[in-house]
Order: structure tokens, then C-alpha cells, then sequence
């Protein structure tokens, strides 16, 4: 094999290959990239076993062939390369030789025989977003995800389709993050849960732009998702996604309209006095016209005023800071609503149009003292 | 104690005060930040027994008085608050409230009283140089203390007045590094070990201009900073510092010209394949009009030539590249000239008039193999 390409085209697809690179793995196959040059492409294909990435790679092919070689190593010598045409040679043996300039690096690779090919699947059921939709849908959902998999379900994202709806749905337990998005057009009904982990390296390669489109194609066990020159094959979380509409309750006793920024800025100076893992709730004390956001640790005690508009009942109502400040953080708008029924009963943070729902359980403050 | 100070005075005074907080201590009121407004002036005082800092904050002081504080909350609440009028205040029991905007904190404050005050130190033996001068020489020379204290005077550099020159000098047994500043005028001589923590403090709170001035106190045991409005006093090293003249010398039996941006950006690339705390040696084979790089190991090998201008003798010698660059790195010159003698014989980089100079010995490759 023997392939010629710029630093930066090399440079561009290596760091997209190496989001399916596992960090820890037994089986070393893995931990490489597979630099396929046997058509008449340059191809990168990565693979941890449940995301898979193939992109295109420009640049000359002079001998055709097909090497397995170390992710890590590959995109360390690449990056550290002159701004230049770079040369990769492999004899008969997987001898690699990679050179730059005056610079001349050899490294061993391995055949591309132990690696483990994408799966190959059909392409139907494609439904098309801009990829500053996707990105900004995961963005605004994926903090929702549990973080280890005591429930498997837990760690992905529903993604529904219902006609022109895209539904994505985030929990773990303690809250609900929901965006909904209008398709351009209508599309056959979908239901599946996409890896979390999955959702974080797309958001990492997509580009952001609003002109920029992704296809997403959505197959029995996996999803794909296709942009630029690269495709991603995710295998989907089987099992029956949790019923969410039933948690949402469009009763309220209390509706709050807040500066978003105020709000954020009074809590995260609360959470000054709250250590990490450390289980203090800020206490809200919601009145005619303000509320009254209060903390207290062994460290200090903090409380500030922050002013509302109000409809309905006053109510003192204890959360997990951390879990308000995710919700508020990825929210774009500048006033928000807040719902609340009882101080035992979740609170909402919604549009009116619910283009976005966060759901977040209180705590029982009294206790947690 | 009450006093009002702007948000963004108290944060600048804080962040200076920081520097000498130790992260790890067994007396908590080290922790602290002392602020005095006992005076006409604000004041803020921390001290780990090695390094003091005392500085000026503007501000009003509305009733006299003197807490300690523990400096990493302060610092944590002061970082938070609005850009606004900050109010602190503390009651007759160290109740401290801190009062921004809507905002109020309040935690727990000590008394003064067991605060280690900075000792009395007469000043005399003054010299002056820019903060700029103060903190380049530290950022070249102070890579080479060595950062464990074995030897306790390692980790600190010599800084000796000659006349009208400065001399700082740091060494950690493979290396030494020496950097002359030429004083506006001649002062009396003196010769101390500073601590490299605290050069390293120090550096991190000049503001690095050309115009603003460094006064520099030498006393018996300690050496003082003063600066804008700021007093940084050190314990000196106690002890004889080695006699670096006599490891100099000015023979060569080859001398070389190279362009340090290839040189070090070549090293860059031979050590990819060594890993932290592995020992390869980056060898150099100096030949006529060029030099070959290498570097070989598990993961791989690598060879690069880079131009050169050569006199005297060919030369074969390794280094561990890691001292190389982390020399190149702090030489801003674009050519460099390298001084070798043998393989055996530490090779020195200079400039002609060894405003700098950077001794570095070579490894023996063979055994290393």
C-alpha cells in the first residue's frame, strides 16, 4: 500500500476515527484504524463494537492495499507533522513508513484480516436534519442520560418519530429532558434508544452549521448516521423505552416567569458551599414578586433574592442545585417558565410551544437538614 | 469591621494573595487570608512560612477592624459575584457577611490573633529591574531546579550581583541553566538561593511589562519582592550554592549553527514513541552540513535530517531529548549555537555573549539500548 495525503486532510479524518477508539479494550485489534485503500477511495474505519466510523479520506493512491494500524500512535504522528503532502507506505510485512518532509517514522501495523468491518446494512427509513439541529438536540438532552448502567435504557436517548416530529427524550431517574423538533417533512413512525456515548462523539464530529444535513437512517439494530464524508453505525439499546407521557403533568398551582441568567448566576453562586457529592438542596421560597433562593452548609450559608412574576399559589419547595443548573444552562431563551404543583411534586421548565421540557424531582429538604 | 471594595479590586487582590496559600497544611489558620483594615489602609496578608504576600486593596473602611478568612471560600465567593460594590463586614464573634447586589453570605470568620505576621525586615540592598526582565529570567532558567529536595538546594537558583550584572543560575544535576541581566547601575555584591516556588508565585503575579520596576531586597534570610502594590517576602536556602564557573567550559571541539524551530520541532516528533519516564535517547549524529536525529524504540523508530552549519569535528552523542527541549523552548533566538566536546562531555547552548547559557549532558546510548 502506498497512499499520499495532505497533513491536514489526514489530520481532519483521524480525529474523526479516533471518536470510535476504545480508550480500554482487551481485544488490541481495536485500538487501530484501518486505513482501506483497496478501491479506489482512502477510507478510515474505526469500530468499538457499538459505534462504528468510516470517512473518506483525500488524497492519491499509488498502490492499493489495506493495513490495520495504532489509532493513538497514528494520530500522534500525524498531528505532530509539518504542513505538508505526507507519504504512507506499507511492504508486504506491515512495515509502515510515514514521511513528511525530511521527517521519516516506521512503525509496525497489522493486516487488516482480525478487524472487525462495519456491519453492512440497509439503507431505508432516513429521516434528514440540519446538523446544528442534531448537535443542539444532544447538547440540550444528553446531561439527562445516567452516567453507569444500572439501567442500561438509562444511559441512551429515546428518538421518536412521529410524522413531522422528532421526539428525544433523556432521563435518569431524578429528571426528564424532552425536545421536540418539527421535521421538514413526514416520515414513517420510528422508536428507538440511541447510546448515549454514541450521541456524545456525533456532537463532537458535526460540524454545527445549519446548512449542513445528516441523514439519519434508523434499521432494526442500529442507527446510522450519515454526513459529510462520514458515517457512523451505532447499535441501538434494545428493550421497551420508559413511558414518559405518563410522568407529565400539565396541572400546576404555581407558574413562575424568571431572568434565566439571574436565576443561573444566584444558584451557582449557592452551590459555592456545596462540596461534590455532598447532597445540600437550595431551598426556594417563592412569593409575590420574588423568590427567596437560600443554602446552608457547615461551610456558610448564602441567600439571595431574585425577582419573578408569579401566577398562583406561594410555595418553599427544595432541589438538587446541580440539576437546575443543567437544565438552565443549555436553555437559550432568556425568561423561562417554571410549573410547580406541591413541594413533593416535580417542577417543569417548559416553552410554551414545549419545543423543550425539563423535568426535575424536588427533595425533601427537611430530611436532607 | 466593616469595608466596601469593588468586586474586581477585591478579585485582583485575592488572586495575588492565593499564591502563598499552601494546598496542604496542618495549621488551618495558614489557610487563611488575613484582611487588616485595623490601619488607614486595606491590607491582605497570607503566609505559608516560606512565602509571605502582603497587599494593597483600594477600598473604603467603614469601621476598623482585622479577620482571617479562609482564603479558598473568600476567593470561591468573591469569583461569583456580581461586577458590583462588595461589602464585608464582620460582627464582634468573627461573623463574617459578604454583601453584593441581592447576594449575601455569610460564614465564619477566626480573630487575627494567631495569623503568623510576615516578619520585620529592614530594607536595604535594593536593586530594581523590570517585571518583564524578573519574569523571563525565572521562565528560563527555572525548568532546571530540580523539583524534589533531596538536595534543598537544587530546588531553589542562585541569584548573584556582580557589579552591574545579575546572575541566576539553576541546576538539578543533569543540567544547569544560567541567564545574565545587565542592571541600569552597579550595586553591592550579594549572592542567595531563592526557592523556586517562589519564583514560580512570583512569576505568576508580575505583570511581565517592560516599564513596570521590581524592587528587589536582599536580608540576611530573606529576600523581598516589591511591586504595584504588592510585598512578597521568601526565606532564603540556606547554604553554600555549587560552584558552577569551574563546570564551564569554553572548548569545543565541535561547534553548530541550527535553526531552533526545526531543531525543537523535530525533537518534538522523535518523542512520540518515548513515554513518560522511559529512558530513550534522542541520537544525534552530527555530520557535515547536517545533522540526522533518531530515536528507536517499541512502538517504532524515527529519523529526520535537519540543516545545519558545522565547525570542527564530526560528532555521534544522545540526550535525553526532554532536556534539549525543554532548553530550546525558553531560547527565543531563531538561530542557536550548540558547543560539543565529546560523546561523553555535557554540550552547551549559548549565545556569544552568554546572556544565556544551558549546559546539558549527554547520555550514554550504548547502555541505554
Amino acid at each position: 500500500m502506498k497512499i499520499i495525503c495532505s497533513k491536514s486532510e489526514l489530520q481532519k479524518s483521524i480525529n474523526i476515527s479516533m471518536k470510535a477508539v476504545p480508550s480500554k479494550t482487551t481485544m488490541p485489534i481495536l485500538e487501530c484504524v484501518l486505513i482501506d485503500a483497496s478501491m479506489e477511495m482512502i477510507k478510515f474505519i474505526t469500530n468499538d463494537m457499538e459505534l462504528g466510523i468510516e470517512t473518506l479520506v483525500k488524497g492519491t493512491i499509488l498502490e492499493k492495499g489495506i493495513i490495520a494500524l495504532d489509532a493513538k500512535i497514528f494520530s500522534d504522528i500525524i498531528r505532530k507533522l509539518p504542513d505538508n503532502d505526507v507519504t504512507i507506505s506499507a511492504d508486504e510485512n506491515y512495515n509502515v513508513t510515514i514521511t513528511c518532509e525530511k521527517a521519516k517514522f516506521n512503525i509496525g501495523a497489522k493486516s487488516g484480516e482480525d478487524f472487525s468491518y462495519l456491519p453492512i446494512i440497509e439503507r431505508e427509513n432516513c429521516i434528514t436534519v440540519s446538523q446544528f439541529t442534531l448537535k443542539e438536540v444532544v447538547r440540550q438532552t444528553i446531561f439527562c442520560t445516567a452516567p453507569n448502567d444500572n439501567n442500561k435504557l438509562m444511559t441512551g436517548e429515546l428518538f421518536e418519530i412521529n410524522g413531522d416530529i422528532l421526539k428525544v427524550v433523556a432521563l435518569d431517574g431524578h429528571r426528564i429532558a424532552i425536545r421536540k423538533i418539527e421535521l421538514k417533512e413526514s416520515y414513517s413512525n420510528q422508536k428507538v434508544v440511541v447510546p448515549g456515548k454514541t450521541l456524545n462523539e456525533i456532537s463532537k464530529i458535526l460540524s454545527g452549521e445549519v446548512e449542513d444535513v445528516v441523514n439519519i437512517f434508523f434499521a432494526k439494530n442500529h442507527i446510522i448516521f450519515e454526513f459529510d464524508d462520514t458515517v457512523v453505525i451505532s447499535r441501538l439499546i434494545e428493550g421497551q423505552y420508559f413511558r414518559v407521557e405518563q410522568m407529565l403533568s400539565r396541572d400546576y398551582e404555581t407558574k413562575i416567569k424568571v431572568n434565566k441568567r439571574e436565576f443561573l448566576d444566584c444558584i451557582d453562586r449557592a452551590t459555592l458551599f456545596v462540596k461534590e457529592g455532598d447532597k445540600k438542596p437550595i431551598i426556594i421560597n417563592i412569593l409575590d414578586g420574588y423568590m427567596k433562593l437560600s443554602i446552608d452548609s457547615q461551610l456558610g450559608s448564602m441567600n439571595e433574592d431574585v425577582d419573578i412574576d408569579k401566577e398562583g399559589k406561594d410555595i418553599l419547595i427544595g432541589f438538587n442545585p446541580k440539576f437546575l443548573i443543567d437544565a438552565l444552562r443549555v436553555i437559550d431563551e432568556e425568561e423561562i417558565y417554571i410549573y410547580l404543583m406541591n413541594p413533593k411534586a416535580p417542577c417543569f421548565i417548559k416553552d410554551e410551544k414545549e419545543s423543550y421540557t425539563y423535568l426535575i424531582l424536588p427533595v425533601n429538604f427537611n430530611a436532607a437538614r
